[in-house]
């Protein structure tokens, strides 16, 4: 820290990202990416805007927003595109939580948003998930503070029902509910339709997993309009050119092309129904995934050794160290050749344990 | 404002970009974009990674530093890459300004900094120009606050000579000097080479203009490296991820493309002499500028009234409303092409005005 760094940043502890090798010598299951390529139409269009890059983008983003709004099936004024979730996410903080709105969210749950909450100096509280890694809703219930869902849940998989999430939208009208859907195409129920219904209802999506798009930083936010006005002016006292032209050209190439996005998450969906099977037959717990990613754990195997037995073997996964995390590794579903490597090498580790 | 929006933004103004037309129809010379598209490497590279999107961008921008390093020969622990260079000035608001380091600067300068520091809760305060547009360095000496200056300033254009910003920067050893060198690449003089010499020198650069990559959103900022160091802190804390893989590509080709930078800059500059002399022929004042526009006005001509008229004429150029700005209009100086279509169109407007 440099003598002139802000104080309230003094005890600012970043968020970490998942390893991010320049090679490319690791089977990586570690970041949630896709296994597939971006859509052609996504790329072709992204090709075509880097000719014309001396222009700024549109800080309307005014052609995404419009396929968008015409691909979810609610008005443009109901929706923000930023660079990436974790941008909307920390516009969310900003917007919607302060000293008279302070934040809650579970233990368990995306490790950023107690990042954002001390950036902002949010205060926050968070609240345990049961045993069984599940969110208790009635936790949720009229809290009276601005509450953050990642649905389905990270780093567990686990989601949760519309019905439950509608229910603690409805029982704190007064607060902001941030329900963050990066995972939702994979198994999971929208909360997009319930944003009609409820002004206090905030639904993050992201084009980095489902659509491919990690790589290009494109998230979006789904409310009612004032709640997006509110998110526009800070993204406007930010950023106003937040969202690049080729990355705003991939959005719209990725929208078009729904056949691909369908199948590209049917196949994750089998693939991780195959790779869960396999891992229980070799003795591991899996929890219930909805998402490109599962949670899992084998009582005779520390979580930490796995990892790193993995990387040895050239197979990157992601290890947290917090108490109850610490059992379990969370892998991403990657193509069926990579699981394959995966659940291959599994078993053969265990079998040099024995 | 919905009736969730934290009371700290109640006041916030968001800054006001220039107008972004979505057709073609305008000779667009309103906001500071370059004539030239990208060079053919930025464009080549960006297209390639295009295909690569699943993966998410390096965090550290590993390829883009150690290109800036060579390019800028400097150790690559004093680069850091942004979102834009909006994006590194609001993280130096963050990280350098607050209620015990207010923020001082120009009252006529880049209209983004009261909305950084607004956004940031970061008092401020305002130091005049001299009548005539110059930046009065004895304001700036001494002053104990974190000092920013755009040099070449906007939108006047007016540059300060290095001996000039280093006295500033000399004499506030405990607060931070950020230097926003935008514009630097026509005709300025960077102050880079003093980062080694003062632990408190932040300069900021952006390739939007020079580099033609305006679309991209790419700027950095290079400073000791504590100072860096500080300013990952924030990034880190707010979107690790924040430059996209296609814009850090484009980066690396433009950094390799020296001969075509160095042209397209000569030439702008060759350009603006023109534009100027002939403005002068009509009558306008010009201020010397050393930045990719001019700021101009008539005794005759309010600048509203001008800014209407081109307009009308399909010409946008950008009209500030603030009292000592208003006889004035900023002018992007684009192709010689369009330029002809500036002078020819006051010429005529000149003439029916008589």
């Amino acid at each position: 820290m440099s003598r002139f760094f802000s104080e309230k940043y003094g005890s600012l502890v970043p968020y970490t990202p998942g390893e991010q090798p320049k090679d490319q010598k690791y089977v990586k299951l570690n970041t949630n990416e896709s296994p597939f390529p971006p859509s052609l139409k996504a790329r072709r269009l992204a090709k075509a805007e880097a000719d014309k890059l001396k222009l700024y983008s549109d800080p309307e983003c005014r052609d995404l927003t419009a396929a968008a709004a015409e691909y979810l099936g609610i008005p443009k004024d109901r929706i923000i595109f930023n660079n990436g979730s974790d941008e909307t996410l920390n516009f969310a903080f900003m917007a919607f939580c302060d000293k008279d709105h302070p934040a809650v969210f579970p233990d368990i749950t995306y490790g950023f948003y107690p990042v954002f909450a001390e950036l902002n100096g949010v205060p926050y509280e968070t609240v345990p998930l049961r045993e069984d890694f599940t969110v208790n809703v009635d936790d949720f219930l009229n809290v009276g503070k601005t509450v953050l869902l990642a649905n389905p849940n990270a780093p567990t998989g686990i989601a949760l029902p519309l019905s439950e999430i509608e229910r603690i939208v409805a029982s704190n009208p007064d607060n902001v509910v941030v329900i963050d859907e990066a995972y939702v195409d994979f198994g999971g129920e929208s909360a997009i339709p319930l944003t009609e219904k409820y002004d206090n209802l905030l639904v993050i999506q992201t084009f980095s997993k489902s659509r491919s798009l990690a790589g290009a930083r494109l998230g979006f936010g789904v409310g009612c309009p004032a709640l997006i006005r509110d998110l526009n002016t800070v993204r406007y006292s930010t950023n106003p050119y937040n969202v690049n032209r080729m990355t705003m050209a991939a959005g719209v190439g990725a929208l078009a092309d729904q056949e691909y996005f369908e199948k590209n998450c049917k196949t994750v969906m089998k693939t991780r129904a195959w790779t869960v099977n396999e891992l229980k037959k070799l003795g591991f717990t899996v929890l219930d995934s909805c998402a490109n990613f599962i949670f899992t754990s084998d009582p005779d195997y520390p979580g930490a050794e796995l990892y790193r037995d993995l990387k040895e073997n050239g197979i990157l996964v992601r290890h947290f160290t917090a108490p109850r995390l610490d059992p379990y590794n969370r892998i991403t579903i990657g193509s069926r050749d990579e699981m394959k490597i995966l659940i291959d090498t599994i078993k053969k580790l265990k079998e040099e344990r024995k």
